[in-house]
């Protein structure tokens, strides 16, 4: 178990690193007694794993802080961060992860006010939907989902030690969560986050998750990165559209333009992750019949189905195919009734080839 | 040429009708004949078309005001126009109606500040892409588009009569496109709008146009039935997208969720179209490599390829694959290379499986 945690903290050792170390050694000590060896090979003069002593400090201050160490390798590591390629060797932990699907909120610090208030109004409905809400408890959208999520758990992804909190403001919000959720990290206990830490947090955020919720993200902005992770891991992308000549919404519409689902309340995500959740959020809409096919007919047919489309016609428009289906008859006499209707004005034609009585006025 | 605008101005003839009666009886005169026994059939007791008088001095009264009626049946009928089912049987045009390729653009009459600039922003550069920039003449985006369109001719669909400037604010800018393009209309001279014409004159803007661009629209506006128009004639739809709190979005919004492309510029426009008139306007983009497939590979491996790897590195990261082709070795001999130089700190992984030398600061 320490030796899992001191190749993880190995500094030349990164997860696809360790993940290749332990597919190829079988284990963490083997890979361990390896590395100096590789490392020769690779033109290095001296190599230092981590520590011991280091790994030692680090498993106990964070177990008297109260969080404890999930191994890649144990049962309970969450099955989204489980299924990455390559997975974090490890998490910490502060509080308790829930068990329940997750959905990622993510966005920009700078965020208008409007976009705070709909993350908020968003996390909220995912919240009672049974979802926990993730984010990276940044200024901006991510502590508004955070807070609105609250009571019914949200787990924030952070980019240094889980004790250290960041930004400082986000002291009273990082308890609560703690209380009520999870923060967690990839970090080491007592590390300051610094910017290259970033995507590495961005990348847990969007595994954890079955869908990453773009609120307002700029170009070249962190949010596009966690929705790249999302790509690459095979999890929904949401985006939340804005004004082009907002430099905010620049990031989301590009999503959406590269094929993210476009949302504009909890109910769309959530019809989206029903199906693929296996559970029912929300009723489907049916797509309306196609238009038919018109073809001319003979006065005949017509005074054969005349009494039946004039039964059928009623004073709402309905469309010509509904007309078609209700009278049973040939599509040309149907026309041919109509047409004489019309032109004895008793009966008038609406936009979607629809038609209805005369004394109903045209739409 | 008379009886052809007095069975169109017959008030039971509709597009549908009059193109089911030229089919039906070959010409205009004889379906006028035989429109009164039609009539009884559907149990009409008297049945009036147009007057001959009216109808001829509706036609002088165009031509006073130097404009001019153009058939379905006419050469020059707009071949957008031309191929809709069913056609309208004519349109009024003052002005000169330009033959180039033509986009719409429109858009809420109550349309936010911001909104107005982003549609004239687009028409002026859609127009100095050589295209023809339609709409309805009415307040706010309509406006704002012809407006920036101007020089470039640009042609307004009116609901009333050709003659009939409507909203009056709009007199200046309805006389300049008088001038510099055209006004047209299917409805008679002198005729003041109704709303029940508005969605017949929606039909024209997206039948003459190759695309339409709604620009802000509410749920249920008059643009919605223009997008509409578009789709049932296939002709491009282009959503500009807005916040989901602003409800003047939401129209735009969902006819990005039901298809539409998402635009931000006249660029996005352009691509769309460019391929289908036929016109390059704009330079594709190339999808980036997928990532490669990585396997482990032997020690001994890694010995031949070690120089190559060595050489194909750069300061700046490049993708894993990338490498593996410019070296010509086994991928994984390539990535045992790679991991073999990080333990040796001298190699780094950045996101998108990218690799670099380590001096080169992570992103």
């Amino acid at each position: 178990m320490l030796d899992w945690l001191r190749l993880a903290r190995t500094p030349e050792v990164g997860p696809a690193t360790f993940a290749q170390l332990i597919a190829r050694f079988g284990s963490a000590p083997s890979a361990l007694e390896e590395l100096p060896r590789l490392a020769r090979r690779g033109g290095g003069k001296i190599f230092v794993p981590a520590t011991e002593e280091d790994t030692a400090r680090e498993w106990d201050a964070l177990e008297k802080a109260g969080g404890r160490l999930v191994l890649s390798c144990d049962p309970d590591f969450p099955e989204g961060l489980a299924a990455l390629a390559p997975p974090p060797p490890l998490i910490s932990v502060l509080g308790a992860l829930p068990r329940r699907d997750m959905i990622a909120i993510v966005g920009a610090r700078n965020a208008s006010a409007l976009a705070r208030k709909f993350a908020q109004l968003l996390a909220r409905e995912l919240g009672e939907a049974r979802l926990v809400v993730v984010s990276g408890l940044a200024r901006g959208i991510d502590s508004a989902a955070h807070e609105a999520a609250l009571e019914h758990g949200t787990v924030a992804v952070v980019a240094g030690g889980v004790d250290v909190i960041y930004p400082p403001e986000n002291e009273i919000l990082y308890r609560a969560i703690v209380e009520q959720g999870a923060v967690i990290s990839e970090m080491p206990f007592g590390e300051a986050p610094q910017a290259r830490h970033f995507p590495r947090r961005n990348r847990l955020i969007s595994g954890l998750s079955r869908g990453v919720v773009v609120v307002e993200a700029a170009e070249r902005s962190g949010s596009l990165i966690t929705a790249h992770y999302a790509l690459e891991q095979g999890r929904e992308i949401f985006a939340v559209p804005g004004s082009p000549l907002d430099p905010r919404a620049k990031g989301a519409n590009r999503l959406i333009r590269e094929g993210a689902t476009l949302i504009e309340s909890a109910g769309d995500v959530l019809s989206v992750l029903g199906p693929i959740l296996g559970r029912k959020f929300h009723e489907p809409e049916t797509a309306p019949p196609a238009a038919p096919q018109i073809e001319l007919g003979l006065e005949q047919e017509a005074d054969h189905v005349r009494r039946r489309v004039e039964e059928a016609l009623s004073a709402a428009p309905v469309e010509m195919d509904e007309l078609i289906r209700q009278t049973g008859a040939e599509p040309s006499a149907v026309l041919t009734v109509i047409l004489e209707l019309e032109l004895a004005g008793r009966c008038r034609r609406h936009p979607g080839n629809r038609v209805s009585w005369a004394a109903f006025p045209a739409v």
